[in-house]
């Protein structure tokens, strides 16, 4: 595929939710001649205001840009708008911002064929603030000649990953990325409400808890390569001394009577892992636990 | 109180597991005379080698020095070794690092008075490695004059924060803090289970994971500050659109096959949240579904 992307690449964006006007907007902000269109046109208007042009119908959105990027609620949303434009697509590629999972990102590469043009699913790590920012994250997989020549338009939306052919896999790691955010979260505002119960105001708590969590972060490398390896040697704490706090955990939310099921939900799968044998391992002996699937213990 | 921190404060370390091993480590190289005790004395062995003393008991270990910290599995442990021993900690500071509740902590500190001396709970929210490092969290609670006497011995363990007279603080603050981490760690095990039934190995997965783990980081003051404030506006994200792409976590987790506990609890709470009226607020409005118990959602 020929690079399309030299000087500014006109781009179409549909889908102007809270993430499409911050697409729109960052492509505005980089120069290029922007197309948008949205079901509910009224969420235009500040992009038309900063120079983007506001197409009448999905079909004249998308035959106004070599790129046109997707961003709607889901994949049926996705469908509904682009399936009936027949060939429209020709020589175009489509990139496919909306959330969504593995399969349903192959079953969409293989539904797009009849629109012709190149079919790139992406999965945007960011919340729309981020985008037009280095810290942006944006996964992108399918073609990669299709990635490339691209590249330098998508950069104005962040910082492009591409992942590799497989259509399946920027929805795959967005699931699994955004299961790592909302485990943070969660994490901080379990803790949040127990440190809330002896008058700890989130504002003080939060400075610590991130101390915790970017320290989990020096950790990660190392599980993770435990991992790969398949030994998890207890250098820091045993899986037996972390069951013994997680106790801990789940008494004191009870006992302070904030909501126990994260609590639980941890202690249950360590108490698995024990009874598995791997007491005496460390953390990362876990990843047994994750690997499987759950039935028995609801 | 007087300051007793003049120079090399004599210490005594009561159990050398994974953790009182690195304590009393820390202690030997910031160059204080060092007293040892264990249950097995074969692990004082190596801090012997490095200058540490072994005592013989107990009460010889608390006898020899003014600051005595215990470290062993748990607070009956601690409480067998100690409350036999009558005045002995008459003029001491005990500092208690033992994991525990906050609701043991201080029914401890109350046992602790027939002891005579000094209680100071505390809590390491740091692996043995960390010790003797400013990475290293160690949390106090109880009488301040005792912390602030000791604080600079305390110093050579890691960046010591006190928290309160209260005596339950520091292991309210552990608590919600090893949640956070469990927390942090299980998200990271959750997406490289995932990751990995695509071939992704955990050592690729990891760097983006800290990424985003270190971008939540960059949300949480804000969103501590929306949890104090009571309001939680969508500036980012609705919980609706979270609630959407959880359930690609969890059809995801499913449809690869593996345990979609952790995806099926983190979506469960979330849809009470919207079921509250929550749906079109900011994430941070999930506090509320931590503050309170939930029996019915067991
Ligand atoms: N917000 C974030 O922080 C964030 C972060 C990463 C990824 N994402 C993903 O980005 C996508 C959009 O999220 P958002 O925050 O922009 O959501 P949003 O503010 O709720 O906007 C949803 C968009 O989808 C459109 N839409 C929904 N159903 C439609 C249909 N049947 N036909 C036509 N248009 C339809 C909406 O049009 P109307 O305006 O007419 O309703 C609107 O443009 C989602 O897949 C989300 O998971 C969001
Ligand atoms: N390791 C970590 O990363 C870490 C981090 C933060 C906090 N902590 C906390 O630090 C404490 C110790 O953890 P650890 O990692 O050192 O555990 P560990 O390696 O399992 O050591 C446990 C220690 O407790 C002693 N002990 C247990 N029961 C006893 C009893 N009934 N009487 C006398 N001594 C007894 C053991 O003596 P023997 O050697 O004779 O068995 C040993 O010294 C725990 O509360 C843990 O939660 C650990």
């Amino acid at each position: 595929m020929r690079n399309h992307d030299a000087g500014h690449t006109p781009v179409t964006v549909i889908g102007l939710g809270l993430m499409g006007q911050a697409l729109a907007g960052a492509f505005l902000r980089a120069g290029h001649p922007t197309t948008v269109w949205n079901r509910t046109a009224a969420k235009a208007e500040d992009l038309v205001a900063q120079g983007a042009t506001l197409a009448g119908s999905v079909g004249d959105a998308v035959a106004a840009s070599p790129l046109v990027v997707v961003c709607v609620s889901n994949y049926e949303a996705m469908h509904e708008l682009l399936d009936p434009l027949g060939g429209v697509l020709d020589g175009r590629v489509l990139v496919n911002l909306t959330s969504g999972t593995s399969r349903v990102a192959r079953e969409t590469a293989q539904r797009a064929a009849p629109l012709g043009g190149t079919y790139l699913d992406g999965a945007i790590m960011a919340i729309p603030q981020a985008i037009g920012t280095a810290d942006a994250v944006i996964l992108y997989s399918g073609p990669q000649a299709a990635f490339d020549s691209y590249e330098s338009t998508l950069r104005s939306l962040g910082a492009g990953t591409y992942l590799g052919a497989d259509h399946g896999l920027s929805s795959l790691y967005d699931v699994a990325l955004l299961g790592v955010m909302w485990s943070v979260l969660n994490g901080f505002l379990q803790g949040a409400a127990l440190a809330g119960t002896a008058g700890v105001d989130a504002t003080t708590f939060a400075p610590i808890a991130n101390t915790v969590i970017r320290t989990v972060t020096d950790w990660v490398p190392g599980y993770a390569r435990q991992i790969d390896e398949g030994a998890y040697p207890a250098d820091d704490s045993t899986i037996d001394t972390h069951l013994g706090a997680m106790a801990h955990l789940v008494h004191e939310s009870e006992f302070l009577g904030v909501n126990a099921d994260l609590p639980r939900h941890i202690k249950a799968l360590t108490d698995q892992a024990v009874t598995d044998g791997h007491g005496g391992s460390g953390y990362a002996a876990m990843i047994e636990q994750f690997r499987r699937p759950s039935e028995a213990r609801g």
